[in-house]
């Protein structure tokens, strides 16, 4: 499939590299900022172009990975392409496409990327959903070459995925962070806890994890959380998020 | 070593089944309840016992792994033995010991234990502690024969070492207890967001958790932090967990 990057973040490059790796052919990268587009199609043997007017309106695929706020902008540009036309954001309806294009599509891959570091599709799960049949099997057939996990969820089902994808993903790496931060203060290393961190997340691959849940507040052991809550004296913000998730466990049905 | 484990819970559990793998002599398995010390007992071919005056007071280790609130009971049953005494516990001050017997230490393992998964010592930190040098050393080389992760801390940086695991492990799992919630209650499976769980905990194995925050509160999206908060509704309690961890994340230097 001849295939257009919109977008040059995160979520397109891992993308790119992805789709290029199974010989799709990436043609173009666009980015309002040319530098960005570069690094990317360098990477995939693209064109990398920063105006929306040279979009190839030849390609079979346009798949739109900006912000969410510039989707509908980028959308725009592609009402007259007969290609099909999809975004990768796991909140915008797909609504935002379908208005302004004929071909209209959702290819949501539910990971969290970061440029210095490769992931491996195969177990990436990716939600599409797509205005009809015909173009949610395109997209069916793109992602399961690259994913062993393809899911056809609808916009509502998708939008509660990004949702519990916060609780799941964004919010265990904060407190990652601030155990760093409580370690750092103490002049211990972040090495030490990384072990706890790999198994915490190993158990619940095989668990629910209201069934392996440990520690103070689950064993309702209020000396202990007493004990660190005053630990925590000088952190008054980590003492309130101690206090919340704590009595949040406590509310837990066991 | 002869080593009598004084709780059979999952500390006391993992650590027998470790030390009995690679040779020492588990002599004994103290617990109230003789089920729980038979249960223990029989998998490191111990005896089982249930009463603290049947403690074999020749043994070279008395490793106590019992609540926190409970050590001290346990130790005062230990006033006349020659071996050393230890805790596994990351709270409790190594004097709860010292006051009472001749020779303690500190034994503890900084990870999570389920009895219903096996868990490889190598990687899992043991922090140690002693009243002196040579009892500091038996504890290390007994330590280093399980795990290549063995520390020497104090009992401040210990306990400053389990509020931190509780950031990074308690607090996390219940996270995405959470998000199973969530999913749940929109007839999604837990199966689905399990990659992202796994990629996000091994994201963090080679970089430090402040420099890879991804999602919507570190972006500054308000516009789809305000779209999940009104999804979250009718659960005003993971609505205050959202709104305190974003505002938390948005708090981090850049």
């Amino acid at each position: 499939m001849k295939i257009v990057f919109l977008g040059s973040g995160n979520v397109a490059t891992h993308l790119a590299i992805a789709l290029k790796a199974k010989g799709e052919d990436v043609v173009q990268v666009y980015s309002p900022n040319l530098n960005h587009a570069l690094a990317l199609a360098n990477v995939v043997g693209a064109a990398a172009i920063n105006r929306l007017n040279e979009v190839d309106q030849d390609a079979d695929l346009y798949l739109i990975s900006v912000k969410d706020d510039a989707i509908a902008t980028v959308a725009a540009a592609l009402t007259n392409v007969t290609g099909l036309v999809a975004h990768t954001s796991g909140t915008t309806d797909i609504g935002i496409l379908s208005s302004q294009v004929k071909k209209a599509g959702v290819f949501y891959p539910l990971q969290t990327f970061s440029k210095a570091k490769a992931v491996s599709f195969d177990h990436i799960p990716l939600c599409i959903e797509a205005v009809d049949e015909v173009q949610l099997d395109i997209l069916n057939h793109l992602a399961t070459t690259i994913s062993n996990q393809v899911y056809h969820l609808d916009g509502e089902k998708r939008k509660v995925l990004h949702l519990a994808a916060v609780f799941a993903c964004n919010f265990p790496n904060h407190l990652y962070a601030l155990a760093n931060k409580i370690l750092d203060q103490n002049g211990l290393n972040f090495e030490i806890i990384r072990p706890l961190i790999a198994e915490t997340a190993d158990k619940v691959m095989s668990n629910l994890p209201e069934n392996v849940q440990t520690g103070p507040a689950v064993r309702a052991d209020e000396t202990t959380i007493h004990k660190h809550l005053s630990m925590l004296n000088n952190m008054p913000e980590l003492q309130d998020i101690y206090q919340t998730l704590s009595n949040s466990i406590k509310l837990m049905p066991k």
